[in-house]
């Protein structure tokens, strides 16, 4: 059993190739909901629906969220109405927002209308969200304070990040089976997501960040940074304003107190310097599923050897090959 | 300035042709909430929707409801997710009840909301909900009390009717300007509008129909009925379980109390029989656009005549030509 945290595009890409190379109903995926939002009295998961939607075979290649080959009438509809529309929603996703708004009105849990949802899908992997708790993220900028999806689409991450909260995380309390997930799992995985906005607001919740501590399983993560850049988005930025040096070993060290291996990309092999956790280099750009399936296998074998402590600490200069 | 009472098909498409034979700003619509529902959680109110359609000349001739030319990318998808897909709403249609419910939800009134929509539309006319408070239309049939959608979309009409009632209709307000659109009207017009289903939720409300009883205006109807049959939909079934005869006179008489004149088709000019109220015959079939316009030049008409006392009360065998 692999238990997985994830956010949204680079963890949805990341589980499309770990479900083909283990069993799916072997996966347990414990998603960010922290850009949860109310978009046109609708509750949209954008992160869950991500996940969701690569298990699917939905997810659309070119945008990375919503569904290929989706339509927008009713969005363009909704713009001549006068709706806001600068969040985006496809006439096919929208059915889902219904659909779980639906369930939420008539006192379904939101882990509930996820198994629901993730069932209708025809999906075996568990999907967990975080919390059935409102945890939302809160980025302060230079042009005030921000919900994600305001920082992140309304203004495309234009303003400096200053800082960055998890409103109400000290009193959510994680959903039905994301601490037996951590407890139990034979590996977990942190995917290729930002550390601060994406697996933050997860481990925000105290009890998640402890289950992680104390859990005998290995725990991998994928770095989403190469060199000192984000693979995309605001990652980079976020991580500096939240003091944390943007590389591989940066993302290390926000998980520094539970994590196992940091698994970064090839690139950054020869600039390897002294780290505190153990790091595999291999290719981490998922062009393919090709190059998904391969780090799926990369990040299980980096398991499997923090689990039999095979792995050398990266030393000064040392050059640790890639497992894909 | 004209007040007309309307359901949604039959009335969607008079109105088309009244607001081209007359100025649109000097009409006032009211409107049948009474088959209103609550669908995937949103308001949907169906007959001041196909009259808004019918006026920005969206409404789709062939179904005669929605838009032309819709897609339903999104009724799809929810059919896939679980949601009940009886009652059909197309992508472009859906912007419409989101941005409604929107409205209602930041607590705007069924009457403001319907007045921002026929400004986003660029309707001119006034379109106003019955009331702003809640009317159910229920038909109690063979198979149970239905809603009016159950009944008609759902079950398609197919059980029997054996009565209808207008909850909340002895507690419910007209919306504001109502009363006014009648007591100051030069000329009121029923829509060719099932007189059970569309226009007798209006009449419902008593102060609605007490203004009609005590306007000076003409009031005018025209019958959906032709011979013993409606022109489409379950009129007739509804007529008759309601006590009505199933004839243009059967309309007349669900009106008696406050009707001038009944239009009906002139297909029924030679069976014309006593009758208590001015009769007019004309081509009721609205198959084109001129069609629609004579209907209402037609309907116009007979309210001048209304007017002038000029009409003869019809007798048993005489014949009256029709106006268009």
């Amino acid at each position: 059993m692999i238990t997985v945290l994830s956010g949204g595009t680079g963890g949805a890409k990341f589980i499309q190739g770990l479900a083909r190379v283990i069993a799916p109903d072997e996966l347990t995926i414990i998603v960010n909901t922290g850009d949860d939002l109310t978009w046109w009295g609708l509750h949209v998961s954008p992160d869950i629906d991500s996940v969701n939607y690569g298990l699917a075979g939905l997810l659309s290649a070119e945008r990375g969220w919503g569904i290929e080959g989706e339509t927008f009438a009713c969005l363009e509809a909704a713009r001549h109405l006068g709706l806001p529309t600068w969040f985006q929603l496809g006439d096919r996703d929208l059915a889902l927002h219904l659909a779980r708004t639906e369930m939420l009105r008539s006192g379904k849990s939101l882990s509930e209308a996820t198994a629901e949802i993730t069932r209708q899908f025809g999906i075996t992997a568990a999907v967990l969200p975080m919390t059935n708790d409102r945890v939302e993220t809160r980025v302060l900028t230079s042009a005030g304070e921000l919900s994600f999806q305001e920082y992140f689409v309304r203004e495309r991450y234009q303003p400096a990040p200053l800082g960055v909260r998890y409103s109400g995380a000290e009193v959510a309390e994680p959903a039905p089976g994301v601490l037996r997930a951590i407890a139990e799992a034979e590996g977990i995985i942190i995917a290729p997501s930002n550390p601060i906005t994406s697996v933050g607001p997860i481990l925000s919740l105290p009890a998640v960040r402890e289950a992680l501590r104390k859990t005998q399983a290995p725990i991998a993560a994928i770095s989403p940074i190469i060199g000192s850049a984000a693979v995309s988005g605001p990652a980079a930025a976020l991580m500096r304003c939240a003091g944390f040096e943007v590389s591989f070993r940066g993302v290390a060290a926000t998980y520094a107190d539970f994590l196992d291996v940091i698994i970064a990309d090839q690139r950054d092999a020869g600039s390897a310097r002294s780290t505190d956790v153990f790091v595999q280099f291999c290719d981490t750009i998922m062009v393919s599923n090709d190059t998904k399936d391969a780090l799926a296998r990369a990040a299980l074998s980096a398991l499997d050897r923090a689990r039999a402590r095979e792995l050398a600490l990266v030393d000064s200069g040392a050059s640790v090959g890639a497992s894909s």
